[in-house]
């Protein structure tokens, strides 16, 4: 067999490397981890998702052989319908997780358009030149894995999000053995989580939840309202027994909670007894002492159940005094202002809201520094590559493997599209393949691209000006007058400006000579900016007559 | 003397109950307690900053006695020249913060406008019905007061912004005998800062930062740049304290840090040897080593300094590798992705980016719970209004509160706008004053009411189309082909959509009589919806021939 060299490649995470999407190839063999979604940022007005640019994908149908997710959380597979639509490849997946892919397809019509293999942790995949184990991880929803990959240039460790929790919901901790194991064997290189790792210390265990939803649920003397992702399975199981131990009952709402619920419950992964759960019509003739309702809306999303809620927009359902809120999460970066908002709204209808900062409702998913060093003492790869992570998490990632004694020259901190090679055990940064983002507005527009964001923040921004005027077709000359309108534009004096703009528009006509609406672009854009210092965007409309 | 109540009414602060501007009146008189501006929102695109409606004072202008200003930060003095336009009335304020005002006004030529008198921490006051007594509180500003204001409704302490630091940076504690002395009199009200009503334990003194700036500074091989808020003057001698012991030179960047830092030099607020400072010029020719440069740009404004540093466009200064940038302040809420964003390009440049996650290189100036408490027992309110905060810190206070013994009914959450009445040693709520926000934009188109800003948003969501048409004057007909034009607005299929809508109109205008633009908008606006579920603004345009 030649020697290739082995070639990695984070597709996806727009501001964070690889946190949804990366790429193992080896000759002609190349497999796909993760194909998941971004939550747009705040300026991103009318964008509902963001999903990874699949072109290096699409360049490279014939060679992929296979597609691994890691977990079932919508930043790993939110983007599997898209990729179905254009990649031919069989997905492997562990049981909760292959679920949830299959919820999200079916959805879509989609059910019959992937090969999904449902594998289990310490299963071994070979496809190719890769032989591929999965070893459980520890993480906020059950059945995640981290991958110990390997071929002919060495053994790669992937370990996907993860933490060490000693005393896990599912009670199932990380796979310890297995990652010393790999050390045994000699690990070539370790693809690490970095999410928390400016975080010191240990992330606390998913157990402490209990005892924060216990207070709460002791406490809360009317109805009480669980808002979190609807993919954090272990969060529903917890809020189940938490109800459960109240004399509670507990109704879910939301189509997708729901939907994620009874595929967990059915494949045994959340437990509880049929009486427990009710319907939200029986839940709203209950008294309110004895009423437990789980939604989601925890990022303060406007359109989420809850931020309808705050808004008392959603049908069937008012929030009201003695109602307490627990927001089970943490808001995503960028989300802080839209969580914030809905807490302080909630508040004003009466609700009383527990969040992160109150009370220990809601513990990180990911490892924390200690974490991050144990991991790296277990695995002891030659080289590190610190993913998961804006490139200030990747950079203090790369502080703490220099900590435990990993050479400046072994750890590589690369973007999104930047190719790693290996080859006889050395690494090189290799050139780039071609990545980006691609925009959803879901409400039907379809894809949006760059240039589409960039004219809509620039509206936003500048604001806009729409001529009208009609000239002579031989003279040239106006006829009456122009006609000014503007949108999103502040003017100190709007009379006067509109009256400038109008005289500038008749001076221009009257010189012109040739590109009558270049000019008249021109002059006004200068006049406009003189007034305002701001560069709106400006349509005109000249009628010949 | 007739008897009047005594209202307080807070008239600013956004999302925040009278951060930036309250008022208190008692019959005939009517004090104003600081004039501060706000940050604007991630979604306010174009806006600079926000200042209170002032409406209430100008409608009571002849009524107001004074304005009280409790510190030099800008969320208390930033929209001084805006009021100070409209409105005449001596200005108070210690000597610190009003050199801050003056350096202010300066800039905007308006240095005789305002009549402003220098007071200090112990002085009294008396305007009208008011007897003020001023004392000293920490804050991450030197010479910051709290107010002690008698009426003959009784005694109202307002803490203004404050914290309780055992060591602070000029040595000057927090005032506990003159609390405690208001205590014995009896206090009426206490009004107090709730910013950070959700931290547990207590604040830490801003010594610690010292330490934090010893260990960067020692780390550092090559230049520092420290970036933190241009009235950060008490940093400001952290840094300059910080230089001399690790034997640089210091240059200050940006026209508000060497306006303040000059203005609080000559009047004693900072101290350092002539032969520390040197120009940017200067230090740009020394030793990397050799230089600290402090500069403006710690909450990720794209303009600031730090801001054009980390995009590359800063003239005469650009980031390289071996550079250390200290990020010394915390994300206002909203900022966290434009500060991280900042940071993460900084890293890209090269730099080493030390930020409050990673070191004590920050510390609030704000109290804690504990230092809440604190306060309360201090002072021992009858009544409790929590100001300074979003609503979930005004409960969390009013919680605190409860816990050192104050009734629920004894503590008064109201919002911006709201009166609280106090006669005969009771409190009530009494209806309410106009109050809002104007959004300013400093590039010179003036006052943004809310309505542009709605217009904004609705472009930057909604996008544009923009249509010209061509009828015949007698028949109505349409002539040649509509030309159909968008911006912002994303398709699936963008020709078959514009030529959907060529069809739309020509189908509209031949079946039009009566009001032929009206139509047209309905008729293309539910076209769109239907292909787009998008709701853009329409511009029609129809000329008739």
């Amino acid at each position: 067999m030649k020697n290739h060299p082995l070639r990695i490649i984070p597709l996806g995470g727009l501001g964070e490397v690889g946190r949804n999407m990366m790429v193992y190839e080896y000759g002609n063999d190349l497999i796909v981890v993760d194909t998941g979604l971004m939550f747009p940022d705040n300026g991103m007005l009318g964008i509902d998702y963001i999903i990874p640019d699949i072109e290096y994908l699409r360049q490279n149908k014939d060679r992929i052989r296979a597609i691994f997710i890691t977990h079932g959380h919508e930043d790993h597979i939110g983007a599997i319908h898209h990729v179905m639509a254009e990649i031919q490849a069989p997905i492997y997946a562990t049981k909760l997780t292959a679920g949830l892919i299959e919820v999200k397809l079916n959805r879509r019509g989609m059910a019959n358009r992937a090969e999904i293999h449902v594998v289990s942790a310490g299963d071994k995949i070979v496809v190719g030149a890769f032989s591929v184990e999965l070893f459980h991880v520890c993480h906020s929803i059950p059945d995640a894995v981290g991958l110990g990959i390997t071929t002919p240039a060495g053994l790669v460790v992937h370990s996907g999000d993860y933490k060490f929790d000693h005393t896990p919901v599912d009670d199932w901790p990380t796979d310890y053995a297995k990652l010393a194991e790999f050390s045994q064997r000699g690990v070539l290189a370790l693809l690490a989580d970095s999410t928390n790792a400016v975080n010191p210390g240990w992330t606390p265990s998913e157990r402490v939840i209990e005892e924060g939803f216990d207070q709460v649920f002791r406490k809360a003397k009317g109805r009480i309202l669980v808002a979190t992702f609807a993919s954090l399975i272990s969060r529903m199981q917890q809020v189940a027994e938490a109800t459960e131990r109240s004399h509670r009952k507990l109704a879910f709402v939301g189509t997708s909670m729901v939907d994620n619920m009874k595929m967990a419950r059915s494949l045994g992964y959340i437990t509880f007894p049929e009486t427990l759960v009710v319907s939200m019509d029986e839940a709203l003739n209950m008294k309110d002492r004895d009423v437990v309702i789980m939604c989601t809306g925890s990022q303060g999303e406007p359109s989420s159940i809850l931020g309808r809620l705050s808004n008392g927009t959603y049908r069937g359902l008012e929030i009201k005094s003695g109602d307490t809120v627990v927001m089970s999460s943490h808001p995503i970066p960028g989300n802080e202002e839209a969580v914030y908002g809905t807490i302080n709204r909630l508040f004003e209808r009466g609700a009383d809201v527990v969040y992160e900062a109150i009370a220990p409702v809601h513990v990180s998913g990911h490892a924390s520094q200690e974490e991050m060093k144990l991991l790296l003492q277990l695995v002891r790869p030659k080289y590190v590559i610190p993913i998961h992570g804006e490139l200030r998490m990747l950079k203090r990632h790369a502080f703490l493997a220099g900590q435990v004694g990993v050479a400046d020259e072994n750890i590589a901190i690369i973007q999104n599209g930047q190719i790693v090679e290996f080859e006889n055990g050395k690494m090189t940064i290799a050139g780039r393949v071609p990545v980006g983002s691609v925009f959803i507005d879901s409400s039907g527009g379809g894809d949006v691209d760059p240039e589409v964001m960039r004219e809509r923040e620039l509206l936003a921004r500048e604001g806009i000006i729409m001529v009208q005027v009609a000239v002579d077709r031989y003279s040239g000359g106006i006829i009456g007058q122009a006609e000014v309108t503007s949108r999103g534009l502040a003017f100190k004096d709007a009379d006067a400006v509109m009256a400038g703009a109008r005289r500038v528009i008749g001076d221009t006509l009257s010189r012109a000579n040739g590109n009558a609406q270049k000019d008249l672009e021109q002059a006004l854009g200068s006049y406009i900016y003189s007034e305002t210092r701001r560069k709106p965007t400006i349509f005109i409309s000249i009628t010949r007559v």
